[in-house]
């Protein structure tokens, strides 16, 4: 059941990329834009962001444009983060990243035209809903959480402190803007296009804070467990990258076992909002247990 | 007179800047972030959507946040532009580029920030508007602009064509993409706010077209012709980075001329909206005429 929804709702988010490829100016950019996006993923961000929405019984035609650019924008931020002058990786799910690809010019423009689209497509979205100023207040929760109070900053101390010994504080705060702020903004801006009270979007940004955070960990342990076929990149790049993770600081049975605690806290909340929570009760047991 | 309100304008709207500053994050990225906005540079865009708000009797206030999204897209546009895989300028507003001072890796960061900070501020202001669906109106517009149908298709078309022999057409149409699409949205963005009728969107829209257009030719005429004390950069640039000018293809005396004709056009249409043009007029004229 739950494999089939998860399959269908990919499907789904793929069909409407395929939709805004054909609607792009014909030529070779068209390929190029759509080549980080079509190399595949898992989808969570916006997955979570439409099942969000259905639980909390919003409109999910509405919610699509959100779902997607929220995508879009972590794609981007993949793309830019694997340019030579950033990670200067060159493997991203099981493809050669755009850059290898394309050139490193291309790669920039790629990432600043997903980037750009993003909020081109929540507008969109902002212009059809029938409570407009809900939908704002989803892109600004989606924009803010992508930007320099948020993943943006995370790159920056990144970036500022590869090669440094940190305490765990430190890797925690990292973490928590350049990965957890777009998975806690799929949670909040779903509450916000599903009008929900203040107290819920309390309790989805909690929600999301929880996931964030153990998707973070068990990134970190896959890094360093799992294989380039399941990963789709190479193993230890994080070592390579000389960064300090979770798993260098805590070691690998703590931060299982934190995975596990925080699963089953964001899944103690999903059980306090009103609404069929099933699905994603049974998105957060594979995240916890998935190994790519 | 002219010149005191545009001294008055400038100093506004880098006030503002400042206390954008003041709220960022702090540590070394708040300088590295501000470093390309406050390189300086005419703020023409943001300018002309100011004093159309004004002319047309719209709130100043209100529109602030767009005219700054708007010079904070241009900005980036430009640090992206100067990366060592795009133009590989070390030169600009008199001043190393981004790059050359913080590093690729930062630039390419800072560039990010600012894409993503444009929506963020415009959002800010849409919230706080009498009217947020016009605000939403003149966000779109600028966003359409500054995407892949607009500014960022014509820095594809340009990397795809450097070192190619173009006819007049194609330096056209690259140069109505790259440079006109944000000149042409600062006025339409600005009609928007002013919550104008759809007749004077349009004579916007032509108004920042020709004076779009004559705005490249002008600065392709002073790539020849200035100097590095003067333009703030290398002259000769296009040439260096292959690059089909205006100036190449039509001489510069028809190149002289397009942009009298263009700018006198543009006045004409001014003179057929309601308000009072007098700055504007100023503002084009200065342009057609300016040596940096």
């Amino acid at each position: 059941m739950y494999q089939e929804i998860m399959k269908e709702r990919k499907a789904q988010i793929e069909s409407e990329f395929s939709k805004i490829k054909s609607q792009l100016p014909d030529g070779d950019f068209k390929d190029i834009f759509m080549y980080p996006i079509e190399a595949g993923g898992k989808r969570v961000r916006p997955i979570i962001l439409l099942e969000t929405v259905k639980m909390l019984g919003g409109n999910l035609e509405e919610a699509m444009h959100f779902a997607l650019a929220l995508e879009m924008i972590h794609t981007y931020s993949l793309v830019h983060d694997d340019l030579p002058c950033m990670d200067d990786d060159e493997l991203r799910r099981g493809k050669p990243t755009t850059h290898v690809i394309f050139g490193e010019g291309n790669a920039v423009l790629v990432g600043d035209a997903l980037l750009n689209y993003a909020p081109e497509l929540m507008i969109k979205g902002v212009k059809t809903m029938r409570e407009p100023l809900h939908g704002i207040e989803a892109m600004e929760t989606i924009m803010n959480a992508s930007g320099v109070h948020g993943m943006i900053l995370g790159q920056v101390y990144d970036i500022e402190n590869e090669n440094k010994s940190l305490a765990i504080e430190a890797v925690r705060k990292i973490n928590a803007l350049k990965t957890s702020q777009l998975i806690e903004a799929a949670f909040v801006a779903g509450g916000h296009l599903a009008v929900c009270s203040a107290k819920d979007i309390e309790t989805l940004r909690s929600i999301g804070r929880h996931l964030g955070i153990s998707f973070q960990i068990q990134d970190d342990i896959l890094d360093v467990t799992s294989d380039v076929e399941h990963l789709g990149k190479p193993i230890g790049s994080d070592k390579k990258n000389m960064k300090r993770t979770y798993v260098d600081i805590l070691g690998i049975d703590a931060c299982k076992s934190e995975v596990m605690q925080r699963t089953e806290e964001a899944k103690k909340l999903l059980g306090s909002l009103n609404g069929d929570s099933a699905f994603l009760v049974a998105l957060f047991d594979y995240l916890a247990s998935r190994i790519s």
